[in-house]
């Protein structure tokens, strides 16, 4: 069994495991150099917590793993397609290495398909239905500009 | 001052609060019927957590409050415009109604816009520069596909 399938294959039980536990049926698992060093499985309805896809909490596991949110070299294997939300957090944190098992078009006669969300999300955002996204400038002097003060200070700890 | 003048604002503090941390620029507060629910600052560095963005821990910290993973009715107030990660996690949990104060474009001579990597996950994967993301089909019977598994476990728990 190539490492590959062995991934793939601990991703999927983890999503059994969880399907057993009374939750939705994905896991992921994220490896480097050959090693999983981090594991998990969805807690959307555990947690109440709209964020806990099984691709994000493994990222948070792997930062904590690591010791550092840069997650470069690792790749990820999930049981299913990852949404575009897990996709934009690989990505963020740079891992380009993403293998799955259940497409979205495999998901969509469960209701588990993400394809036509992140269809939506892939629209300017001035063309997505349902989102009002606002820039409310604020008046503030080249002193108070909000990232003006972050450099001013990120600079004096160096 | 108007609410979202006020909610605004409270974005803001909580950023320079972190600022003054030692953590990243950015702060959000979650509003629902005109109260704020929840609020967080960026904790990418202080938890190792690639994910652990403002708008992203603010989500969280809804869901706990309402103890539910929809956020529909929720509205989104953020010192700096939400990354791809935050935009899909937002839209994900029924969130449409998001403001920010300052833009990428002012972010970006600071290195803190995320347009490029927007842009980037706007595109269609096979065009993703440094993507590669595989499908790699399970040969399982009817019986063994992982969502069928779900569906019946969940039906069965009705």
């Amino acid at each position: 069994m190539s490492g590959s399938d062995r991934f793939l294959d601990e991703a999927i039980d983890l999503a059994l495991d969880n399907i057993r536990q009374g939750g939705r049926p994905f896991g992921a698992v994220v490896v480097k150099d050959g090693v999983v060093i981090a594991r998990a499985a969805n807690r959307m309805q555990a947690d109440s917590d709209p964020t806990a896809h099984a691709e994000l909490l493994a990222l948070r596991a792997a930062g904590k793993a690591l010791g550092s949110p840069r997650l470069d070299g690792c790749s990820v294997y999930a049981s299913g397609q990852p949404c575009p939300m897990c996709m934009a957090a690989m990505r963020m944190s740079d891992i380009g290495d993403i293998t799955f098992a259940y497409s979205d078009e495999q998901a969509e006669p469960f209701g588990l398909s993400t394809a036509a969300i992140a269809a939506e999300l892939a629209k300017p955002y001035d063309q997505q239905a349902g989102l009002s996204l606002k820039h409310q400038p604020q008046e503030v002097t080249e002193d108070g500009h909000l990232y003006r003060i972050w450099q001013r200070q990120a600079g004096s700890a160096d």
